[in-house]
């Protein structure tokens, strides 16, 4: 079977993970990826051996730069099966138009509406409502993890009701002209945040609330998690739970922050330092008459990575079977090094 | 009636602003307060014209820094009638022994246990008790900051049960020596925190449990509250209650982080740029069907310090009512200057 011929519209924190996660399966490959400007993140794309395509106006630049562009971004996409929009949150939408003329299957970000595509993904949780679709929005860091970790539940104890308080990292570690230095800054102070409605977009049945604050901090999320279930269990049944999958991480070890789960992804040689697993801290799980607490942490930048190739693969019907593909997708970028 | 004699042990991020507090009254007195080293505080408390005690192989030290001091720690407590234990947490127990010698009365912070005074104390939630009282434990910022939140609620609507999501501050300004710097630290990593029990302590028959992170910043705590109440009630029902109190403060205007508090705090004029009040964000309140939500933030220096005022004014019975003593003393500090 010929692999599917992907292009990745948009090269930044998402879009360069997303390029090397494709790269990294059989089944798949990157005809190209989309840059506007030729900087630092475009000079590596070159370095690397991917094609770059760019706006037209701006095809001289990147010649003038050393790094000559492939082509236009529509060349790219008529080039192409499917297109992994990773271009900012908003801008997304403004493409949708330019897919629909070129008749290319399309996945979008968390930063986009649900409405983009009228289907939001979780591997984990509706891997087999993606088979064959044209248009998919694969959900954000925070949703992700959310919906790793309550679908795991779900699944097993029936989850309730859902109470979340996330403690958002400010920005990027790349983001040097923005964020808080020294506050904490409620995001948003009317409540609740738009995360827990966003998990309902993927499990529509979890009684879900959230509230967010926003830290001055890069590295990652925080998110303190206090979830009811119908039924009994202890705080072992849940370690037992978490630890089944593959998507999440038990922490231990005397880890207490998440600068250390950061060392720690580093010194198992992860490129990036990416944590694409959901990290729970095992001694946090607790249980107390169907009432559940525990925190884990979420790696922003790559958290997204595999749910992206996992779209990928059932949109193009290369795999019908979720957990086939999740395993799949796994062993190919090294997330079984755990 | 002659004023109450106060000793304040130790002249740190507390004792400072207890002191003033307390010369700021009209019913009792600063008899001196105490500091091991002559440092920019000690000079401070020179120039303020506190006495300074010190421990007998310091005085020397103290008088060659130009800031004479006045005798001992126990010829202070001699010259007093109550002691306001300021000094580290866990110092202040070793110091209880010292006080019983000298037969004078105690008011430890929230750094101890409460099992020092077998009493905490928080001035909207139980002063009547404290009334005579030798021993008493004013509770920390964090629990004074929900104690007063709670008390106010559950008088009105019955409060059923509490879950909070605490974000602290990493350290006070003036340390410059910790705290982390891109990190968010659980703390602790195994639920629940201490500040549930803690208000526990003040308000035995609430249903509480917290969770707690520690994050890069000096300024305040932040809060995540949720909150099942017994009674029917809306959100403008809610802002109306906490705006009868007078040591909570509704935040609107535009404030979206604890920065912004603080900016308001130094443009208002206030001593240290000290936010004594609970600071609930109006906007944040939301309830749906009995349960309750809102952020509210604690400045950690100086939330406690009316609360020790009013500590010192039941043991001394100055003044056997809770609410009479709270405006007294809100007045004398300049509280009432919304």
């Amino acid at each position: 079977m010929a692999k599917a011929k992907i292009a990745v519209n948009g090269y930044g924190t998402i879009g360069k993970r997303v390029a090397d996660a494709v790269k990294a399966q059989d089944d798949m490959e990157v005809v190209g990826v989309s840059k506007t400007k030729p900087n630092y993140e475009a000079s590596v794309a070159h370095r690397l051996g991917y094609d770059i395509y760019t706006l037209a106006e701006n095809v001289e630049a990147f010649e003038k730069a050393g790094m000559p562009a492939a082509g236009t971004i529509e060349e790219m996409l008529e080039k192409s099966d499917l297109v992994v929009d990773c271009t900012p949150g908003g801008i997304g939408e403004k493409n949708k138009p330019m897919y629909e003329k070129v008749g290319i299957k399309a996945i979008w970000q968390g930063g986009e509406s649900h409405t983009i595509s009228d289907f939001s993904f979780n591997a984990e949780s509706n891997y087999e409502q993606a088979v064959g679709r044209d248009l998919t929005r694969v959900v954000s860091c925070n949703t992700t993890a959310l919906c790793r970790a309550i679908s795991a539940i779900d699944r097993e104890l029936e989850v309730n009701k859902v109470r979340v308080s996330l403690t958002r990292r400010a920005v990027d570690p790349n983001e040097i002209k923005k964020g808080p230095v020294d506050a904490i800054v409620l995001n948003p102070v009317k409540l609740p945040s738009h995360h827990g409605p966003d998990v309902r977009s993927v499990l529509p049945h979890i009684n879900i609330t959230t509230a967010a604050t926003k830290v001055p901090t890069t590295l990652m999320h925080v998110h303190t998690v206090n979830m009811d279930v119908n039924k009994d269990c202890t705080a072992e049944d849940v370690k037992n739970i978490f630890g089944s999958q593959s998507r999440i991480r038990l922490i231990g070890d005397g880890i207490t922050s998440t600068a250390e789960i950061i060392e720690y992804a580093r010194d198992i040689g992860r490129p990036r330092h990416d944590m694409w697993e959901l990290c729970i801290w095992s001694e946090s799980i607790t249980v107390t008459e169907k009432e559940l607490y525990f925190f884990h942490a979420v790696h922003q930048e790559s958290i997204v990575v595999p749910e992206n190739v996992d779209a990928i693969r059932a949109m193009m019907e290369l795999e019908s079977d979720g957990s086939k593909s999740i395993e799949k997708t796994n062993k190919a970028i090294g997330l079984s090094n755990k």
